[in-house]
């Protein structure tokens, strides 16, 4: 079976990019905020990007809020990338085995994402349902780009590790499939070295670029290095200039640029 | 305004029970496996154990995995149980504040839940939107039942204290509203006394009784010294005898029992 990772990377190559656009869409800022409008608006910025931008996160929490009607537009979402992206499930899921499994049934069988990420805190029992999936990806909260990663993330246990490298760890433990990437925050400029040293060649998911202010360049460069750094920019694309369909496609070739230098 | 944690305890002495029963069916068990049929069931325990019953607790997985169908049923149970108990949704979220912030706005404002469990990895940032609610409560996941709490959770940071006593001290130092409570698996025996002692008058949210096979009687009598109580069984009620509707009844009627008994 054709593993995540390998996947994840082919496509990357394949669009010679490592942009991920969030489609995070602020419906307030929209000329009209009912959620048909909003699912043709987000089906207009795939369809104007799909031929740049190899992978797509969608944050449930922006779906979520509209309850039943709102998991029917990601239901459709995923149906329009159509397997020309890789599609993304920003869910920050993890629970006990029997719910882990449901969710990993969720959003790889019923919803047919690619990916998900995870969250670490109830540790790998709660994360193995997904990982049993090896032609889904898993991308595992490491260091966010949050200043809230300094409560747990940040602090230090008596092996003089941080608690984010105990996840990383446990991370590249559990990456027998090839299907396991990290969620790493860019703006933690000064813990990306120390990150890679200890992350084997786990792709990382890198927000924080664009709107959070990290750095772009550093990102790619180290993020790239025996892996893959894959840059989500949602802000600084959707609310690109009027938010005007072309604004969001010039922006989107903007960062494409940006990557393309550091490549 | 009425906070949570009385909103809560009121309740629990009204009906004279730390009940709650998770509403994870399993529907794979049903003699018909169809959406409708596992509404009408859920709606059936609902209206069989309310006199008895102060919490449901609703994990989202077990609906999820019908996608935007299985989000529609749990619209309905929370216009169902129509404030004749509290009630849980289970999604363990947490999210960067933009997000969690629509989390919040999904969970409280579009489903009408009463409270919400939420996971801390992400820190305090990702929490508080939530925490804004104050009638609505909010249980961090400090100490989970299961086997993965060893993995990040129970380890020790540099001061001596473990990663989920760090979580209990923030959880603790947020509840300026008095709507905070606390995820502690029953299954932690030897770790009560210790987190009785950091928690303050936190509620505890207890799973873990039951199938998992927490002690009932210590979880009551530490979580209730001044405090409260939660013990959560699922499986415990909804897999007894052949799944009969009296059955059911008879296992809540079971478990108050025994919950009485150490009150």
């Amino acid at each position: 079976m054709h593993n995540f990772n390998d996947k994840l990377k082919e496509i990357c190559l394949a669009k010679n990019n490592r942009l991920c656009i969030g489609l995070d869409v602020d419906n307030t800022k929209l000329k009209d905020d009912s959620l048909s409008y909003m699912k043709n608006y987000i089906i207009e910025i795939i369809e104007h990007t799909i031929d740049l931008c190899p992978i797509y996160k969608i944050n449930f929490s922006f779906y979520e809020r509209y309850g039943s009607k709102g998991f029917a537009v990601l239901e459709d979402i995923v149906k329009i990338v159509d397997k020309r992206a890789i599609t993304i499930a920003d869910a920050k899921r993890g629970d006990i085995g029997n719910s882990s499994k449901y969710y990993a049934k969720a959003i790889f069988e019923h919803f047919n994402f690619d990916s998900v990420t995870v969250s670490p805190y109830m540790g790998s029992d709660s994360i193995k349902p997904f990982i049993d999936y090896a032609d889904k990806g898993i991308f595992v909260l490491g260091l966010t780009s949050n200043q809230g990663s300094l409560d747990i993330q940040k602090k230090n246990i008596e092996d003089g590790m941080p608690v984010f490298e105990h996840v990383i760890k446990m991370a590249v433990d559990m990456n027998i499939n090839n299907n396991v990437g990290l969620v790493i925050g860019a703006t933690n400029d000064k813990y990306l070295e120390q990150i890679k040293r200890i992350s084997s060649n786990l792709p990382w998911l890198m927000p924080g670029v664009g709107f959070q202010g990290g750095d772009l360049k550093k990102s790619i460069t180290l993020g790239d290095r025996n892996g893959l750094a894959i840059i989500n920019v949602s802000r600084g694309i959707l609310n690109a200039g009027d938010g005007d369909i072309l604004d969001i496609r010039n922006a989107a070739i903007d960062y494409t640029e940006k990557i393309r230098e550091n490549l």
